[in-house]
């Protein structure tokens, strides 16, 4: 029997994030960190339009900070702050009337600029005084898309991808249970389809392991994969969390619609937790598109009888489960979060071995740092503009 | 589009609480703060009489910290330290023995004084040595009373409302996950019910919005409302966290017993909880009392059937249900718990605009924070006195 | 009535651990802790052998650190470092392939001593550079054992126990919610029997109050029990967390093998969790081992089919059920997991009253702090010794 190997000395490893303290700081996004004030420099995705009916109200959380968003009577979406100005109640219990909300408690009316226009218990002339955090807010893409930082917001959409004769197919939200900086590295990553998705079998077309490379561009990261026979796929990745790439169908998808456009988002809740806010944009029209949203409907139907991606995620991270026995509609989904939840709920960036193959993430790191270090350091950051609606991700096959 | 409106300056606010620090500890009642050492002042309501059969024993969590309460086999409630002298066990699991109580794990006997009378596997001489608290407990209403401070306890009962010819009905307990203050304030805060409570609708005779005055008593404080015909309506508040008032009777409770006298017991589990301990002193006898507890039972076998209160109204703060759509048979305490623990764990007392609605919130503030202030400060606090009985709430209709 | 008596002035207690601030760090078991290194220097047990089969692997946490756990192909099994030196996915999730495992995330292979031999993406040469922490890992008695120390383990078994003509029977494996020290002094002490495990009735043979003794050996601790008759039982308590008792069987599992050894692990998961993992050695053999498996199946049977027992106790521990009443196959377990973690998650030491019937429980705290603060001190350790085979436990009636 041989001694114990408990703390391997660790053989140096590439300085990717020198000064040290800047590990953990570039997961942060929460409000008055450098990470917090990059995020609010741009539109964040924090919902999906059908799951905002006319009337509603709803929490949402993003970025660490929690709000309020509802849809008015003229089936504008809008993002206020989470309390009423007056003794805190939750903005999203109370009554949308018009495109204003009313709050529950003691009936104060706002106005979706946050003006608070009706107090019916106070005196006339206190209302004007009052008003509440409002936020820019559109929908692109079957999103809806808010600005939280200061001053105007950058040009609306955030990033190219509408286009004629297409179906946009929307995903079902997921809530990912660790920092959003993992999913977004696992978005450059393509080596790890190879083995992350080789149970189930839907993405072997793409497992051959390509050469990874990334450059930097004035909206984000461009990054390629190639091929042994010499062919190249490019995928996009806009500052400061989304991905834009081409890919397999699901199985269960396959037959209709071909390798589809997938755009990711990936919007921070807060430090532990993001969502996946997803669309497809399908090259499908006429016939096709029917037959592409039939098939689509009945995959939907499959997923909800299914047990939440999630839960069988957890079981797989917490060793209940076994990763290869798994079975799900949306078997890609249980595996992509349980290897990237199960790095942590903020992953440890300090003792990583990183290689050729993590060019792209190291890239991006670097990116982020340097903006993050400028923003804590009162330097000028970086002016990002807008993508160019030619530069599109590829198949490369 | 308009640029984002994050955080509105805020006009000057009433000052109600200078200085700020006193926001945060207003609503703490632990062992050692400030407000901790005012609500050992008083008697308080600890459980309900009928959940604890002779023989029984339970542990109970009152003002951040633990307790074990039993009932003797002559019927008498006792409340005593959480843990055995001898290695910390809990005492609730032991055997009650007359009126003493047994500890499980080595048979270390109690009497209802926390004197320790029997240590089966120790020297004799030993038990006499040993003694756990003891608190003086005592029941009234329908519900069970200790007394956690030094010295004698004040007179008891704590408050009038006992008288004959009435029933005496009280509620199920409910576990509020909020600070004991927001819910205290509520109750002084008429005007919610013109909003809160309008779905369902069982509460509109009273939702016209009445002028909220409030005056500083020997015991308390006594809120007035005075409605459009020059009508007053008396509500009371005894010191630290009851309220006594009349109120229209429940949906499903109509038709018998009228409006009726609640007294409600709003007891710090700890700083983000608190129990609900009411009791409705109902002026009915004979037929009529037969008629009320009759329709009582029905009600209380619709509330066994439906689910908990807690369990809606955390489906409403989290915004995985709607307000206006929801359904119970106790539907305003589903309102109740969701408006005022939406609120926060401990409200935000630092970021409200007061108006003149809020004008009894603001009394006792001024009154808690005052004697708050005082007990810190080692100066005198005020003597409360024994409630007269002939202060009494009134219906102002 | 009687003034309130909330904090009896405590008279003066014996003096176990002075200095104080040793009392919770007795308990104390993680990296870097004086309890932490005492702990690694000896063989922990850490799974039940049966509960890994061939090709699978499983998260451990053992002494506040997570592990992953790996059965070969060829039936050897490994504990190795929790996550990939790469990017930290957690290697339970891999493929075990001979005796190696790959990590699921990019296929990096290693080897059982934690070697990386393969990196399928990453240029030739970097895999030898790579290697992660394997432990030491043997099995015994049905349990799979680790050395998570510096240099060589100590010899194995770490403790005698084997025997001819005998059948090993390993118990459930149970998750008990405190810290390891309160369940290895319940152990320590023969008087609870008579009271906790007084409902069930199972242990009624040994539940007279015994004189208990205790000394020190070079291996652990020699535990006495004096009957009235004169005679002595003989329980051994091996260092740091081990318990060799004779037990009467439990109810249902009378009529075969008598009464039996039992060796019990006490495995800290963390400072707040520990395992219990059991095995009893039960002299029979033949077509007495065939009665004594059959029986044994049956009851397996029974606690398959009943509510976990952990459960059972959290429900006596908050007051939800009633200890005299609860029914379950393994009562005696729900009844020690609920007294003994409800003590506490750390039982508080500083407040106990300890009495002639501790004595075992107080010598073993003595040794326990003599060992840690010569480990914070820098000072020599104890060298502990094998345990002779020929020291056992006996039944002593």
């Amino acid at each position: 029997m041989s001694a114990a190997n408990p703390k391997p000395a660790q053989p140096e490893r590439q300085d990717t994030l020198a000064p040290g303290r800047w590990d953990a700081d570039l997961a942060r996004t929460g409000p008055g960190t450098p990470g917090g004030r990059f995020f609010r420099g741009f539109w964040m995705a924090v919902a999906r339009s059908e799951d905002l009916l006319k009337g509603q109200a709803k929490p949402i959380r993003i970025l660490s900070e929690d709000y309020a968003l509802y849809r008015g009577e003229s089936g504008r979406a809008q993002v206020i702050d989470y309390r009423c100005a007056h003794r805190g109640a939750q903005m999203h219990l109370g009554w949308v009337e018009e495109d204003s909300i009313r709050c529950i408690y003691h009936g104060w009316k706002y106005d979706c600029s946050g003006q608070c226009i009706e107090q019916p218990a106070e005196d006339a002339g206190f209302a004007s005084k009052v008003r509440i955090g409002a936020y820019p807010t559109r929908e692109y893409l079957g999103l809806i898309f808010a600005y939280f930082g200061e001053g105007h917001p950058p040009p609306f959409p955030p990033y190219p991808g509408e286009r004629a004769d297409t179906v946009v197919d929307v995903w079902n939200v997921e809530h990912v249970p660790c920092n959003y900086l993992q999913c977004y590295e696992n978005s450059m990553d393509e080596t790890h389809v190879a083995f992350v998705h080789r149970p189930g079998g839907s993405h072997s077309a793409i497992s051959d392991l390509p050469e990874v490379g990334a450059e930097e561009t004035d909206w984000g990261m461009l990054r390629t994969g190639k091929r042994a026979n010499g062919k190249v796929r490019l995928s996009l990745h806009y500052a400061p969390n989304v991905t834009r790439v081409i890919v397999p169908p699901l199985a269960g998808m396959d037959g209709v619609g071909g390798w589809v456009e997938i755009i990711f988002n990936f919007t921070p809740t807060d430090d532990e937790n993001h969502l996946w806010l997803i669309t497809s944009v399908v090259n499908v029209k006429g016939k096709e598109a029917e037959a592409y949203l039939a098939k689509r409907a009945e995959f939907h139907k499959k997923v909800a009888q299914a047990r939440p991606a999630l839960e069988l995620a957890v079981e797989l991270m917490e060793g209940r489960g076994r990763f290869e026995e798994m079975q799900h509609p949306e078997l890609v989904i249980v595996q992509d979060i349980a290897v990237q939840a199960g790095q942590g709920r903020i992953a440890d960036r300090m003792h990583e071995r990183l290689g050729r193959s993590d060019a792209a993430i190291i890239l991006w790191r670097k990116i982020l740092a340097r903006e993050l270090r400028a923003l804590a350091e009162g330097r000028p950051v970086k002016k990002w503009t807008p993508a160019p609606a030619e530069v599109v991700p590829t198949l490369g096959f």
